[in-house]
């Protein structure tokens, strides 16, 4: 059996307040704290490429654990901001810590389901092929992307990055997945010549009509109660986002938490910079994560404590 | 089981003559035809995009098959020239084809290599998750990132765009899997604001040294003998790369011929152009596909004829 052993995640030091941003966003401290949930955002350094948080996400993983990466089997990388379109991501990485020849190495583009899909991606890669060690690295760094007159996304991304190990000596096992994709809707959130455009209203109302519907059809799927579940980690699009979908399904506040006011939606990093914090800890045994976002898209499991 | 069932297939009917670029590059016709071996390379309609060809290669299977492409639970594009990084093609295409919601859809990021991992990555997935109908569509037009006067790559690369349908019906059963990658070795494919640049010598020499040695190792990896291969359809970067491989592997040249001189090099799409043509041939059991290129990356698997 293969499953996540560990997370690596990497915040930039530097942070944007939101607060210093009411007078240019006429903004009010009530929309800062309950509407969009996020009090600052994290901001990469100038020149700092998506490989390059990828790479810091990965040395905190390597601190945590001693692994030596230069053995892993595969490395996947979930980005929508590489360095260059060619090569991809995971390759520059793959340099960087001179692993070895026998590793594969792609990238999946997705945006905020990214972190849900490539853990099934990567699972099943490595179980198909019999390899032991994996890492899926989700790197993301909208700000530069993001104008900064651009309300409806400067003051909600942050940069970061999360390097998630998965081995044949699992802390959680995936359950089932779902994956959806409504196409026909993906001008509701896209990039032209660098600039991303999101219309927040479109997003809202998909996520506020679909994730709930998809919740319970993957508990369905999982012959799980929804009050057997411990934690739900949605993915941080906005407070007011992960308040509507917890409220929703009716679920206690106290199991759905808002975790990004300090430091924002970072993409397809949301989800294990959460979970991170759920490795070392008891006392639980289902975490439902669900992301949705880009394409439009939205993917589940649940993950089951070992 | 699942495995490939069909191939549709696009190349632009717009050509460009190498021989009417013979001044420009001070070429001759030995170099054409002998070494490059690509005559004519294939040019996409100004203004249409990565999507726009997965698409024309989609119609082509549809044309092929009959699939109510409603109904398949997976679209897997693999591009390194989507119309926009955010969102991924694959979901374009969904919305194209009014796919259903509950399908999945991701992009892979890959170039030269990208079928062959490709296809690992949407049958993994597809076994994995229960699915039973699936598209992988390759698609990198480098007519957009390829400077007229550089004669590296202008006078290799063809548009073309491929989708292999991945059913419980199928053709061809693919065999155990070899991937390998050399990331330090990334700036040798590599582009830089729309301008692709190759070390034309490096990647030949990456070719000629590791490819050999692969088609040994996954050979024995799926318990074979070279003599029991009937086809060898190696990644068309050009024929003097096709050739060293096949003379150094000893192969009969009538195994292994060059495909492309009428097209060009087109990147993932150049071994799913090939196969399309052995999926109604008789006589023969054991086809073995490797891809290799930017990253630098390889992959390679042996297809069974069913």
């Amino acid at each position: 059996m293969i499953g996540i052993e560990n997370i690596g995640t990497y915040l930039p030091e530097r942070k944007t307040s939101n607060y210093d941003l009411m007078d240019h966003f006429d903004i009010d401290e009530h929309f800062i704290e309950n509407k969009i949930g996020v009090r600052e955002t994290t901001r990469k350094e100038k020149g700092k490429k998506s490989s390059d948080l990828g790479c810091k996400a990965i040395e905190d993983l390597l601190f945590r654990t001693g692994l030596d990466i230069r053995n892993i089997d595969c490395l996947i990388a979930v980005t929508q901001n590489p360095d260059t379109n060619i090569p991809h991501i995971s390759a520059r990485i793959h340099g960087q810590f001179e692993c070895k020849e026998e590793c594969a190495c792609f990238d999946i583009s997705l945006g905020c389901s990214g972190f849900v899909y490539g853990l099934s991606v990567i699972e099943a890669f490595m179980k198909d092929n019999g390899l032991e060690t994996g890492i899926l690295v989700t790197s993301d760094p909208y700000s530069d992307i993001i104008h900064p007159d651009d309300k409806n996304t400067r003051l909600l991304f942050g940069d970061g990055a999360a390097a998630t190990l998965i081995s044949s000596k699992p802390v959680f096992e995936s359950g089932k997945f779902n994956f959806g994709t409504i196409g026909k809707r993906y001008k509701e959130l896209i990039c032209h010549d660098s600039n991303l455009s999101m219309n927040g209203r479109g997003i809202f109302n998909f996520a506020a009509r679909y994730v709930p519907k998809d919740v319970y059809a993957i508990l369905e799927k999982n012959n799980l109660e929804i009050g057997e579940v411990d934690v739900f980690l949605f993915h941080q699009g906005s407070k007011f986002i992960a308040d509507t979908i917890t409220r929703k399904l009716g679920i206690d506040p106290e199991k759905s938490q808002f975790h990004a006011a300090t430091y924002g939606n970072t993409v397809s990093s949301s989800i294990p910079i959460m979970l991170k914090d759920y490795i070392e800890k008891d006392g639980m045994k289902n975490i439902l994560i669900s992301g949705f976002g880009v394409g439009l898209s939205w993917s589940s499991t649940i993950l089951n404590k070992l």
